[in-house]
């Protein structure tokens, strides 16, 4: 197996995807990004990088051995003009800011192109750990009555939509109504949000109703960026009353699945894997 | 002047507009919508009505004699199955119901079509009182700098998206990023989140950065669902770090103009109409 550069931002991910590729006995460098990466990640071999300095982490990458990387964890983004970066990361600033003027997705583009030039395989972290995808259908014992099967369509037609407009990832529907779509502040922000919505307009734990959706953008760089859910998604969704979580299959991405399995079960939440390309 | 009918939701445009027919000697009659109409209302010719008293509100309309009737103030989406309809209520509910599984605007051109087959011409808020609307070009002293003016494009081109999911009629764009956009919570709601995003992402007080875009959905039945700011709007956004707020000049009513224009220019924050079909 080719050795792996895992360049690790903040969140569970990177910390999944290192102890997947230890125990499958991939060889592995992690490029700790400053201020993003957890302290779960400094036993493995690997160094801490700011995320301006392109040229020092494609030199450690290249020094390691490193034929491919994959790029995950959350690095929110940055104040371009508090960074320090290195020759390399100072040649692509302009472009890297000239990218992020048009949303988050060109700006994640342009960083997998340098290290593509730089002759790195990209991997995505669905296909460095092939169990992370969510499967087709429903994933633990709950599975969508007919309302929640039609909130589940237009949620996910939501979440496509404001995905086109490189918005965000996720909406939730209740009733056919829009109760939220997320920007900037995140899937659990808006989750929050949804509980405190007057309760005529959503259900509520014991009458779920409603249901989440994430799907990543049609112009998404799928390899970088895939939406998530964990279980502080799955406990959310059960404390804003919705009935259940929708994804495209292959395309969410399900951290700590045992438990999230176990959760969603326990709490009455249904996991809904959608084939690609199916409403 | 044609007798007028206000059916009058929640917050401060009912009052406006009935305080507008006083001041113009239009003759009024309004129907306080129970549980959303404010007490200011209260001592002028009408009734209160619950609404899902369709048939009760036609009679009482007739009976007053007005030939139009104006549809304005906030109404959160009913709880369907917690409604006392009245007979002519009851005929429509199933439709309703129909409808509002379409989203909000679906629900309230159903409305204005049942009040059209009575005879009754539909005014809109700004209509009614004409000065009402926002006008092209900047309103009070601040007018957006370049970068504002390309988040003030991108921030309408959003709504505008939005708008014709059925979604919302707002969203925040602050350097060419999405920040937040509006379903359910409102826009006040959309600002405070706005402010407690990390300080990378947005301006601050004193070094203002971003736009408020409102757009009524394409679709919409403009004559009861106009996007509004007032006074409040504009000291959220000035909370928010935001530059300033942009509309479609007559297609965004301003609340207590000349207030909004005096906090607007205290607080440094432009209100930009832009031409319908313009960026």
């Amino acid at each position: 197996m080719r050795k792996l550069g895992l360049i690790a931002g903040g969140g569970g991910l990177p910390v999944e995807i290192a102890e997947h590729c230890l125990r499958a006995g991939r060889p592995l460098f992690v490029v700790r990004l400053k201020g993003f990466a957890g302290p779960e990640l400094a036993p493995y071999a690997g160094a801490e990088i700011g995320i301006a300095e392109l040229g020092k982490c494609i030199k450690a990458l290249k020094r390691a051995g490193c034929e491919a990387i994959c790029l995950v964890g959350n690095v929110s983004r940055p104040d371009f003009s508090a960074l320090i970066p290195d020759l390399r990361g100072l040649a692509v600033l302009p472009a890297a800011i000239a990218a992020a003027r048009k949303g988050d997705d060109a700006l994640l583009r342009l960083m997998v192109g340098e290290f593509e030039k730089e002759g790195f395989a990209v991997e995505g972290a669905h296909e460095v750990m092939d169990d992370l995808g969510l499967p087709p259908g429903p994933l633990g014992r709950c599975a969508p009555g007919e309302e929640a099967q039609a909130d589940l369509v237009r949620a996910l037609e939501v979440a496509r939509a404001i995905g086109r407009l490189d918005v965000g990832q996720a909406a939730v529907v209740c009733r056919g109504l829009v109760l939220a779509v997320e920007a900037q502040e995140g899937t659990d922000a808006m989750l929050a949000r949804v509980a405190e919505l007057p309760a005529a307009l959503r259900g509520r734990p014991g009458a779920p109703c409603g249901v989440l959706a994430k799907a990543p953008k049609p112009i998404q760089e799928t390899r970088v960026d895939l939406p998530t859910i964990g279980l502080a998604t799955v406990q959310a969704v059960a404390r804003a009353g919705l009935a259940g979580i929708a994804g495209e299959a292959g395309r969410l991405l399900v951290l700590d699945r045992e438990a999230v399995i176990a959760m969603a079960d326990e709490l009455g939440v249904f996991i809904v894997g959608v084939e690609s390309g199916q409403p």
